[in-house]
């Protein structure tokens, strides 16, 4: 069951600011847990088909939707639909609080405004997109890209965040196939990072740093994956993780938002093709992907580097199965061990998953 | 079984740096994984006692000992021992590579040189810091400090990381109590950016951020766990996850390598103490906890705000409980979404773990 939208009268979502290790964390207790909740968690069972709350004909489970692709003269919330876009029940962010700001002693505090929203990819609680046709995969694109535009419409908004989880061991507590966009009003660590990063570049070099990442992968071969002309799908140098993955346009695009319906097509094909040589090489694993992408034009308050980053921000997917679990070195270094070379890794997937495919 | 020390022939041991993520990541294919292996090693039991290569009556199943509190007289890889310390078999870096750094297209890359130690915390297999007596713990304490004395007497190493990882969902592959150390030929992200910030706070004020977080707390009151007057326990409050918690000095302290054997005795009994306490109100929970310190004094090349260290930095331990996985937001924005205010938390811990206790 999905249990019924709570208020947050009572209940904290505030994000918290450390200075000693520069990063904001969500605290949000929506769902009010203690102890024995994470205890019981470890082996919860997600919903089954014809008891799940995203399923065709549980429509009125869910907080009333915000976007679909449903055939026309169809009622929202009817059935009918192919993609359905809905807030989250339990949301990190929302948008009935303010983004204000205050410092706590040494520590800042941003009150936990944002969106946070679930792209039911189909009415069916078996569909895979590793298994589905193109127009079934670009179908979800377009939610994605039709979020992301309503989203930066709000000057709060300061990133959207578009993300994938797939199985239990990748953060999905449900089966039904499903994707989410969260929209935070600060730039997070990560983003600030490769913005700062390809900004510098640019500013030195006047190229951006994923196109010559990209040129010197191409002329190497090594860690490409597949080469579809207009799109390119490689195992990055430095993968933090077996078989991590890294699709791009090979043409410098910044604004994943600005992409027109026949890239969405092409893209379509090359990330349900990609999940399909990793669910055949790997026995369908646990993954994430999420979407890196650079800032629309006009978006958000502008640090120094904003103006370059249409030139120096390449938008990129990237993909990682979770085969294994960080421990306490890579918690508390942020270094990553990988045990399959991005070499090797690329090597099976060119050719196809054929080991247990 | 713990199989037989492979050479490094044919293995690749890299420290790879990605400049648009800023990170660097180790790419170690010492025990080279096929697809097949990381599905196996989602069921892998580790091995039982009796079977065990770090149960006393086992010394010669692993690499020669290193360093361990032993009888005077006792011969080192037989019995008697109380704490042993060996080379972790499968290393991540290791010392027969050289620290040499290349460039690699757009990348830079950095030999696999560095250490990579495990400390068998007792000869019991059943053994739990959790439930010791202070000076079992505090045993362990003088491994860490003796260890990463001589890990930092090699000019070459930057940093050690300390760390421990308890049970299969924080990384644990072997039940038999155990810690490890890891000393890398570069200064990671993680303490970069500690050392960098506290650095700049102490140009600015004079004063150690750390002790300021501390100060404050003490005033609030709302996050600590317990007050030792030499040691303090608490819920940052940025906590990443629930249940973190902070143990540090309370007196500044930058090198927790200059740390007294009578700080490590009290230290011994809060850390004993703390983990005690999660036992009883997580049921034993999955942990990792790690040790962030100063840069002994003469250690490493410096950067400019070295020198500021020692006033700047102040040693902690994170000790960090792992109740859920990271999912494609926390993985894509690097903020992590928490579920449990710190100030339930350490109101929680406070009361001992009587909820389940």
């Amino acid at each position: 069951m999905y249990p019924g939208i709570g208020g947050s009268e009572g209940k904290l979502r505030e994000l918290r600011h450390d200075p000693l290790r520069r990063r904001w964390v969500i605290v949000s207790t929506e769902r009010s847990r203690r102890p024995s909740d994470y205890l019981g968690g470890r082996d919860r069972e997600p919903p089954l088909a014809g008891e799940c709350f995203f399923c065709a004909g549980h429509e009125e489970e869910t907080p009333a939707e915000l976007w679909a692709l449903r055939p026309d003269g169809s009622s929202p919330d009817g059935p009918g639909w192919q993609v359905r876009v809905v807030p989250n029940k339990y949301p990190a962010l929302r948008r009935d609080l303010r983004p204000a700001r205050r410092a706590e002693g040494p520590w800042d505090m941003i009150e936990g405004y944002g969106a946070h929203e679930v792209v039911v990819e189909s009415p069916d609680h078996g569909a895979d997109l590793a298994d589905a046709e193109t127009p079934a995969v670009q179908r979800v694109l377009f939610a994605y890209r039709e979020r992301m535009r309503v989203m930066y419409a709000d000057p709060a908004v300061r990133y959207v965040q578009v993300f994938r989880n797939h199985r239990v061991e990748a953060g999905a507590s449900v089966r039904h196939p499903h994707s989410q966009l969260i929209a935070t009003p600060i730039i997070p660590e990560t983003l600030e990072a490769e913005y700062h990063t390809t900004a510098n570049h640019y500013l030195l070099k006047e190229r951006c740093l994923l196109c010559d990442m990209l040129a010197y992968e191409r002329a190497v071969g090594r860690r490409l994956v597949a080469d579809y002309g207009d799109f390119v799908v490689l195992a990055p140098y430095a993968s933090g993780a077996p078989y991590e993955l890294l699709i791009l346009p090979a043409l410098h695009h910044s604004d994943f938002t600005a992409a027109d319906d026949a890239a969405m097509s092409r893209l379509a094909r090359v990330l349900g093709d990609t999940l399909g040589r990793l669910k055949r090489l790997l026995s369908d694993p646990p993954y994430n992907y999420f979407l890196h992408t650079g800032p629309p034009p006009g978006s958000g308050p502008r640090p120094g580097y904003w103006e370059h980053l249409p030139h120096a921000f390449h938008w990129h997917l990237e993909l990682v199965p979770r085969l294994g679990v960080w421990g306490g070195f890579e918690w508390g270094t942020a270094i990553p061990i990988n045990q399959t070379s991005p070499e090797e890794a690329a090597e099976q997937l060119r050719e196809g998953g054929k080991e247990n495919g």
